[in-house]
């Protein structure tokens, strides 16, 4: 049976884990913290769930409880049950999607295991834009890419943001950190990728000249500065994807990295 | 020479064009009755005087005044002048950029003219979402499209939000809203192009599959629901992006719009 725990006071300390979900910089250390992650919305909870995340706890308005029944009756975590201005009092919006869990992050699998079944693979430098991360999960997914490698500093898949772009890719795609950002690039030479580093530059080699491999890796550099020169340097070719003079010289330089790594993926995939 | 006005209440009528820009209902309907936009940063505001849009005010704290000593020596508009506390009161959030001003918006071209002298052109069908209408912008700017056609309903690419991420491509860019959406397509299969219609039903033609012609428009459909079934019906052609059938089976069912038209623009441009 479900534990339903009814609770009318937004301060009540049991409901810690899912305050002032918009508060990035808060959100981000209480959750490093407790090594927890929020999922919003039915769908979502389902996907975590199933996924094997164990949950800490639930918070919802009464009417999210029904349908959601067969999931809370086989768990354990405790169902706070709210009515919506406490909920949206605790969350700091007003949660559309009705429910929330708190879920436990798992230990991520060192990048050697993720890759080892694989030969069509992301790697992302840095990204800071929650929505860009969970877009190029999203991209990955569709676009058959097998999984992605996070440098350290790269921003969270499992934001609450990045989860409800991805629309839930996140828990359908492998991904793994790099331990240290110097040394990240060797596991994946040392399995043979051939690393290609995406780039704005336009004296770099266009995307459709590019030798593919049994192994390819695409790397996507960070929103303001893109890829580290270190990065570059060490990348088996730098890759550009040709852009219009007339807008370059319009100050348009760049295509956002959503759209470039759609574009690096679906060429790749047709490779 | 530039016509400094210091304020120092947050609440004086004169910065009514500049309050709370991130609400997003509210400026919607201010910068609709009033006809006007705001541009954020210098790079923006450059870009947007530049593009001959008449400048209403601007408003920035001391430090700004200098920088942009050149362009305000040059306008009539008022420059108020607050410390940024009174700044980000007025705007409700810390503008990070410094200066924002007040422009007014000019009749945009009717559609056929502004599809007159080109041959790759964009459809966009009620997207809601202004970062995705930028990030179009800027991706049809990057990859070589000559203008972009918006239907009656679709997100403004004048909108703040649409402006930045945009890159200043709203501005490099020709586009055009079209009066009415029944009609909408009747002016574009006037002038000979061929209407493509871009969806994730991977029964329609794939991309590289797609015979082109000499005038070409992509049409991209809404983050929700996708193209209306009326504009599907009177497209020449209904065209997919293959996606991974593993993560359709995981509920990743499209690719987001941004990812589908940037994948689109590049197969075009090539082609
Ligand atoms: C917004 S861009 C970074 C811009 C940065 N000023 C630079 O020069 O790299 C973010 C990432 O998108 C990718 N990217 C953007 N435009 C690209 C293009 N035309 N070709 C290849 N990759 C591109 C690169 O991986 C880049 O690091
Ligand atoms: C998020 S999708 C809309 C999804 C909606 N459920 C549908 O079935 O169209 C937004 C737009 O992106 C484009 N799009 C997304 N995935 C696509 C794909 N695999 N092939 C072609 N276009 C795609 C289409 O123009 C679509 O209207």
């Amino acid at each position: 049976m479900a534990r339903l725990v009814p609770v009318s006071d937004s301060a009540d300390p049991r409901l810690a884990d899912f305050v002032r979900l918009r508060d990035m910089n808060l959100r981000k250390s209480l959750e490093a913290e407790h090594g927890l992650f929020i999922a919003e919305g039915e769908k979502v909870i389902r996907r975590a769930v199933g996924t094997g995340f164990p949950v800490r706890a639930f918070l919802m308005s009464e009417r999210w409880v029904e349908p959601l029944a067969d999931l809370l009756n086989g768990l354990d975590a405790p169902v706070y049950v709210a009515d919506e201005a406490t909920v949206e009092a605790v969350a700091g919006f007003q949660v559309h999607r009705g429910a929330l869990a708190s879920l436990e992050r798992l230990p991520l699998p060192p990048v050697e295991d993720v890759i080892a079944p694989t030969s069509r693979i992301l790697i992302l430098e840095d990204l800071v834009d929650h929505a860009n991360v969970g877009s190029l999960f999203r991209c990955a997914a569709a676009l058959g890419i097998d999984a992605v490698v996070l440098s350290p500093r790269c921003a969270d898949p499992l934001y609450r943001r990045s989860i409800k772009v991805s629309m839930g890719a996140v828990f359908a795609i492998p991904y793994a950190r790099m331990a240290n950002w110097h040394d990240g690039l060797g596991a994946l030479r040392t399995a043979g990728f051939r690393l290609l580093a995406l780039t704005p530059d336009q004296a770099a080699v266009p995307l459709d000249k590019v030798a593919m491999s049994e192994r390819v890796a695409l790397m996507l550099g960070s929103e303001g500065d893109g890829l580290s020169s270190r990065w570059l340097d060490e990348a088996d070719e730098a890759v550009c994807i040709p852009m219009s003079a007339a807008a370059m010289a319009n100050g348009v330089d760049s295509l956002n990295v959503v759209a470039a790594g759609a574009i690096a993926c679906h060429a790749l995939l047709r490779a």
